[in-house]
């Protein structure tokens, strides 16, 4: 595990729990050792988290002999170098998302996964609430229709809604690649073609609403000038677009972290011809459901409370019906599926591909903002 | 009309709208007279609400030879005595509910319904709610199952949570007869009956939060000493009762005027062995069905916004789907019926019948409160 | 009143009714003229609706004598024409909405407005939804901050889901103009500019999912060929575009007849940098507000029930707290004001130029479309 | 651990996470020793919630030296028996709810507990709800007034309305001593008395809707006669009951699992004078809070996404917020307070005197069932 910050603690969790929840996967999961950058974080991170072995050297993990697995939960502009190295130390890789800064990078690795032949995935751990997967079965199975007409979706966050809020790595382009868009709203792109299929074309648009915050407190206290205090930001805030998907249907996407009031709303709406879809990660344990071939008078969004531990995904490993589940869970079905994978030597979604797919409605969508014109979204095969 | 105040205004409205909605009734209302006990506020009543005289002598109004129907929406007081002259008179009568102070009183006035042939109605106006009438629909078709299990009853206002809130006819006995229990109690027990069917016994308890309060300021400038300021209330505020209907089911009943935040709050749950339906009146165009016939995976309860012009009961006379009713809607809805009724000669629920066996619930209620014992529901035929 | 359809249905009642509950107003309304194309439709209608006299022949209309006020609920192609008449006429004006077919009409009609010097307002309804009235007072009052950061909306209705259903004038361009664009967007349009500002720039793509539809039946008896038993729909089923308003907010609107289960669902978030404020029609009488001002560990969306008398516009007309509105009243409220403005001779929002401005936006969205670039919104002064 | 069913699986995840997210407690939990009744189960057990040791003599653990901690996850009828062997050897115990079979056992286990001078819970885990435990804050803060009216609860579950689900221990009153009255009901009392205070007298009814039910399938391949095959319910399906609090608030409760739809439906309402309450678990992440204080047109219940890390109890050892927690994370607060007490040799709530006055109360809503009449709660001090 590379990474001792709040996706270090998300990822370790689940590294812990998957065979204590999910106990007929053929191997059983060791927590071997964790990374970051500053020894006594990663000290601690280790002795809260349950690993074995703390290391600052990423090389040195990538390279361990005893290692089967690298989990790369760093900041985004180390996703590529780390993950070359461990596909070519021959370890199974699951990388955070957003698979890299770009598009470029993103075909590096898919590359290098290709060549290495290893299990390797995109951690885009939102597929695997229940209620998500459940969706994607929904669609398949044709419930909504042959048809989809819209997919529209917004992730909203708060937290930079304060012009005090403090400076951030994931307010700089040169460590985050991007802001809003590449934290959040590529999640709600991947959600669109995990659900609906490929996009074809975007227009959108970005806005940084406050340009300049001033640096956390801890570093008041050293000599910088007053002008100094302040740092710019050279990201997004928020971004909106438009678009079309291959099988026609209509896309408005919008990801912004100043959508006060809401914390982790990652919402959509899926209408198609026969049935239409609601979800909001705020209530991740529902899915809305409306059929147009119930009954007169009868029709409405269903409001399945998504924990049947026949009928639903994942749920015959948890509790009885109505026992909800919480964020972190959506990580162990994610490693669970991995670790099969892994075991079976056989390719898991998301994989690199679709990491890098991402990144290409991503690199649309920030180009047709920065020219201000619709952007096809380039082919990656 | 005899009735200038809140009813008053409700079923004007109703009278003056029903033919511009309900075409095809077979008579088309005049609005004749409005009666009220002041001869300034009834003129003004008059002119707001459209009628032609205005009127301050009830008995007149029955007597007139130019009604055919005669409305009463006065105090719970007076209902028995004008609903006997007007029935005498040969008049149809539509009366408010509660439909007396006392069960004695509401076999007088059903005795004499019978006995003039009239036709007669309780005005339980939220029966007609579109959402109310699908519920009973389901039930009958027996989409809630064989076995009813669950009547689960909540009405709650807020407006006497402030100990400050002035007296008012309301909240003494002798003008209407009880507090929350005939006011509002009345509703959700006369919603168990249409639903569910008749009550056998019950057990419930009544208080009186807030014992004395100050008579409004209106008052205040009289030569009352400090203590006349201040009214004894002597009725209940709050009424909770348990009981079990005849076919088994279990009903569980509350009613408060100190439910703070809850301004109109009629909400009911009913669980059958293949189904469960939930309705609160704060979200009136709404009725949430859950079928245990649904497809495995896709149960919950379904949002059926009760709009749909072809499939919902009154929808055809109004809007587009999604273009809500509102209150005074109810009313309209319960005077067509009427009409027609009155029209055919025939009998329309809720009659003075289903009043009288509201009431003795009421009283079998009260009296199991008084007592600290349960009760069983006299029986009316 | 020209027009018998759904809009004389609409307007006929609150004319009627609007006496009844705002009866301080200093004028009585008579309800003296409906005008339709077909004679008997509109003496059915006059019946019905409740007024004196049927005519067909608008322009006789306009200029009878004993007309004050000309209301026009006739389709898109004749509002221009008939304002013009009636504005020459000296008569007060009320218009359904979108104004007109295109801008230039309606900057014909503002201008002919304005040098007639009467009263005029296009019907723009859902502004007096009391929850609606109530967000502009809130934004007004700065509860959501001195920066609005987004306005998020979406229309979506559900009735030309089916490729079956027939066509209509609404699928129409001679007709209607356009489709969801004008029909809906065009309200979402106005209440961004009634709630945010000017528009100031956008982009946005409209699709026609089904390019033909059969004729209804009654046309199938006829000696159509098969290929004349379908029409070509000629207007959009959904438009959504994105765009910024002059004070620097960012806009996503979202308009379709395609969004299966959605009945009217015209759902609006905007989110400021000290409150957002969320509503949906399909709840017309709740407005949710987070505050960033609450308390700490109280934060929280705030369902507000907006029926309280002393508190919420338009309520002290109405019924006590939680006893809701429905749609109608919305245009009841909205000539309760034109007629109070018609009497002191004063503008009343929305004028024409409101009228005229949203035109302006729609035909920069249609533009940005067909040529598939941003578009600056044309000024209107 | 003794136990290894739902509670065993429950409890054990709790034990093995707690150090994990209160990386600050003063001990760090070893998980020594797993016990059950028959050894292979217990061994699948031990292997999956990752025990050192499995054991079916449960006298043994709690009689081990290497054991400080005893949890009591058993069946009813073994609660007492285990917690007064294991506070003779000097454990501290937690023990499952509802804390024995009856107010006798209660009352020794209190007892002995005292004697022993050990550290003891009962396992209440939703008090532990942040939603549940930002509710008793904000009631001890008076921010529902001074005056507490009603406390309304209802706790539903569907999993017996089919009449064709088989037997279990459950629904064997020697076994489980009751049916959703120790199950559920238990639970809604516990929160009655944690938010409300001490309940004074009560008036209930119970009923068992299916009296006989088929043995599972397993034992159908015996030599059973049919008669044999159905075993008969001693244990109430249903249980609603009426009462007062100490302190005058009226209360409302019931229990059942027949509440078709309802999955895990722990819904409450507070009406104070001054503030209202509503929560319902399959939405536990979220308090919805009624304030008589916000200012005028603002009231509303406010929905409150208990996720915040600075302001709402426990969340600072989680996730951001908006990322919401599931139904495990309610034992893991449990055991992080009662592992600090245990090191403390401090009390914590809640203790086995709470666990005896629910019995008390349990108790006397059976007894007033059965005798049909209302009942006084025993004194449990």
């Amino acid at each position: 595990m590379i990474g001792v910050g709040f996706m270090g603690k998300a990822h370790s969790n689940a590294w812990r729990q998957v065979n204590h929840f999910f106990p007929e996967l053929p191997a059983k999961v060791e927590i071997t050792v964790i990374c970051g950058r500053e020894s006594a974080a990663t000290e601690r991170a280790r002795g809260i988290f349950g690993w074995d072995r703390a290391e600052t050297d990423w090389r040195k993990v990538v390279a361990a002999p005893d290692i089967d697995i690298v989990d790369i939960g760093t900041g985004n502009d180390t996703h590529c170098e780390m993950a070359l190295a461990a596909l070519a130390a021959g370890k199974a890789v699951m990388c955070e998302k957003p698979l890299a800064r770009d598009l470029a990078e993103a075909r590096q690795m898919l590359v290098a996964a290709r060549r290495a032949g290893a299990v390797h995935m995109v951690c885009h751990n939102y597929r695997r609430i229940p209620a998500v997967a459940l969706a994607r079965q929904m669609i398949e199975a044709g419930e909504l229709g042959g048809s989809i007409r819209h997919f529209h979706a917004r992730y909203a966050q708060d937290w930079l809604v304060n012009p005090n809020f403090p400076m951030t790595w994931r307010l700089q382009k040169k460590l985050a690649g991007s802001g809003a868009h590449g934290d959040i709203n590529a999640h709600i792109i991947d959600l669109g073609r995990y659900l609906i299929g490929e996009f074809k074309e975007v227009c959108g648009m970005m806005e940084t609403f406050v340009k300049e915050r001033p640096w956390p407190e801890a570093n008041d206290s050293s000599a910088r000038t007053a002008a100094a205090k302040k740092g710019k930001v050279t990201v997004d805030d928020a971004v909106s677009f438009i678009g079309r998907f291959a099988n026609g249907a209509m896309a408005s996407l919008e990801a912004t972290r100043y959508g006060l009031g809401r914390k982790n709303h990652i919402a959509f709406e899926i209408n198609g011809d026969q049935g239409s879809l609601y979800f909001d990660f705020e209530d991740m344990n529902r899915l809305k459901f409306y059929s147009a071939n119930s009954a007169a008078g009868h029709k409405g969004f269903t409001d399945i409370i998504v924990t049947d531990r026949e009928a639903h995904p994942y749920m015959r490993h948890w509790w009885p019906p109505g026992h909800l589940l919480g964020y972190e869970h959506t990580f162990i079905h994610t490693f669970a599926d991995f670790i099969q994978a892994v075991v079976d030597g056989i390719p898991v979604q998301p994989t690199f591909l679709d990491g890098a797919r991402c990144m290409a409605v991503m690199e649309a969508v920030a180009d047709s903002s920065a020219r201000r014109k619709w952007a096809r979204v380039p082919s990656v095969k």
